[in-house]
């Protein structure tokens, strides 16, 4: 059977997991190892597409929680889908919906059929369960869909995240079943935390569903690098070579450097626009805090180097200005910044690989970063 | 003495007082009649300048008082004038700072020498004179400078009309004296109200002092197309045929098409913009309210004919919900559509004055429009 959403080898590491890969969509191919800026709303916030386009993202994520509380699958399915509603042609994935309930919605209830929960906008009851996932994606329309996991809060007990690994791969199967899309892929999500025996078994029944790729779930924004090292230490190796892997919710540089050493291909994280609204920039020296006073008369640009919107037309000293005076300008011109940043983080680190240099390319930008 | 901007008239109406010019700045030629987006604090809300630029806008507006009192004059100086800070090089206006010291400042008091007044942001006394209002626009570099000017408060009396008619004579004096910046141009401002005599005054005295172009101000944003009208007829027809003429603040349609038939060529105006960030998009047939329920499913442009980013790309239905979850890009993809929709106007006003045909364009257009 063809696959909607197809992986390529193109390198490999021999100084550790890491791999450039090509991944072909029904809306364009791209190189991994990439990133992904999050749409949440089917808007990378303040992006036009063709900004989002300028800084190198070519395929984005958006959140099937969000869109289908507000405008509803079905206005956007009338629109004629996720691509032509928001004016992406590029590839799109949605998640299934599950993190944010278990986050953001109110009173949620986990039951093995599926959770209940309450809308964050409007109080309203309303139920997710795998097929509901699968349809409320299939509307959506995106090139690739997840299955419905169940991501325990943290911390976690073993026998909580044990008994979240059961269910994970059930609904993984009732997703398997319920998707019918030919012009999309359905991704399976491993749970299973820090434990490296729960870790396999998700993994192993997932395997025997074939996925057309596998995520990394359970590690996410906040978590320390440590903790997003360990579930990868003991997650990644065990996922299939000619498949795409996806670490969810993951996008500190570090953590990107380090979850592509073990060989992950895919990410995705608010943190570079959430970090830009916020008058923080990403550089290879670390944080630069746009509000600070320091910056008044800077007529430096954010990074030097940098091929940005942002930096190649202004100053720090006018992002500040923008930021103080809270104008839209500032939030968009420092997330420009940031997913550049990003995206040009990963063409380094594909470069490095082919060349055979990831290891001490990684050494260099660790020690640059800081911890 | 060769003048920094030079206007050349290339076309009049004959069954009006319209009129097609070219204006030369240091910074780039516009054809007349133009509409200059307002940049109150050194940016369009939310446009970068390659999306502001690609709405048809030459010419821009930024505020001497906001921009005075953050991030001050003299920090737009240090990164090298207004035009290197923003990152727009093409042709600037800035108002004196009078009007919003008016309207915007607290405990605002008016002596001869100048006005006292409170900083909106941190309750500071500061004082603006001619001479305070000359030296912040040199230091912030545009092409064209205003005179500061008495804009009294309305409804005022015959007897104040006329007391700010003398003062702001004596503060064009005091600015053309001040004013040396030899690649910046300086405008006066025509005040009166509805009195005839009193704007003929006005004009008399400010043709004493040869000023590089003439506005007409105490007409401006919320008054009434009558109000607007009256103005202009007691005024337009006494300003020199060979200089620009600019009627501030003002930027409905209707009152653009109304100002041009008595010879208006430069207009500013937040209204596009604000009425994009408050979902309203401008269009022939009326206004279009975004966020009515009627546009859920609307799979249509904001308006059919219009090439701008927002109607070639995007659906009301999705501009309806971004307005909805409250993205950024509502605001910015609608303001995109209105000032397009000005500079598209502004443009048909040109062709139809070349072509002898504005008279009737005048009357499809109000007649589309309505009141």
């Amino acid at each position: 059977m063809s696959r909607p959403v197809r992986f390529e080898l193109l390198a490999r590491d021999t100084g550790s997991g890491a791999r450039v890969g090509r991944l072909a969509t029904p809306h364009g191919t791209l190189e991994t190892p990439a990133f992904m800026p999050v749409g949440t709303q089917a808007t990378v916030k303040g992006l036009t597409p063709d900004l989002l386009r300028a800084t190198g993202s070519r395929m984005i994520l958006a959140n099937t929680y969000h869109l289908a509380l507000r405008p509803g699958e079905e206005v956007v399915a009338a629109l004629g889908g996720l691509h032509t509603f928001m004016g992406w042609d590029g590839p799109i994935l949605t998640d299934s919906g599950g993190f944010q309930v278990f986050s953001l919605a109110a009173r949620s209830k986990i039951r093995d059929s599926g959770v209940t929960f309450r809308s964050h906008l409007d109080g309203s009851l309303l139920e997710l369960t795998p097929e509901r996932a699968v349809a409320i994606q299939s509307a959506l329309g995106a090139d690739v869909a997840m299955c419905l996991d169940h991501c325990p809060a943290l911390p976690a007990t073993r026998d909580e995240v044990a008994d979240a690994v059961r269910r994970t791969i059930a609904w993984a199967e009732r997703c398997k079943a319920a998707h019918e899309r030919p012009d999309q892929s359905l991704f399976g999500i491993v749970q299973g935390g820090a434990h490296a025996d729960l870790r396999a078994e998700c993994t192993e029944a997932l395997l025997g569903l074939d996925f057309d790729g596998y995520a990394v779930g359970g590690v996410s924004v906040g978590e320390s690098r440590e903790q997003v090292r360990l579930a990868l230490e003991v997650t990644t190796h065990l996922l299939p070579e000619d498949r795409p892997r996806y670490l969810m919710g993951v996008g500190r540089p570090q953590d990107i450097i380090d979850a592509v050493a073990t060989g992950i291909d895919l990410f995705d994280c608010v943190l570079p626009t959430r970090n830009g609204r916020n008058a923080t920039c990403l550089t290879d020296q670390g944080p630069v805090k746009l509000r600070n006073a320091a910056h008044r008369y800077d007529s430096r640009p954010v990074e030097e180097d940098c091929n940005c919107l942002a930096c190649r037309k202004f100053s720090r000293a006018y992002l500040r200005h923008l930021f103080l005076a809270k104008e839209m300008l500032g939030p968009i011109l420092a997330s420009i910044h940031n997913l550049t940043y990003l995206q040009r983080l990963t063409l380094r680190i594909r470069e490095a690989i082919i060349a055979g240099r990831f290891v001490p390319f990684r050494t260099e930008v660790l020690e640059a970063l800081g911890p």
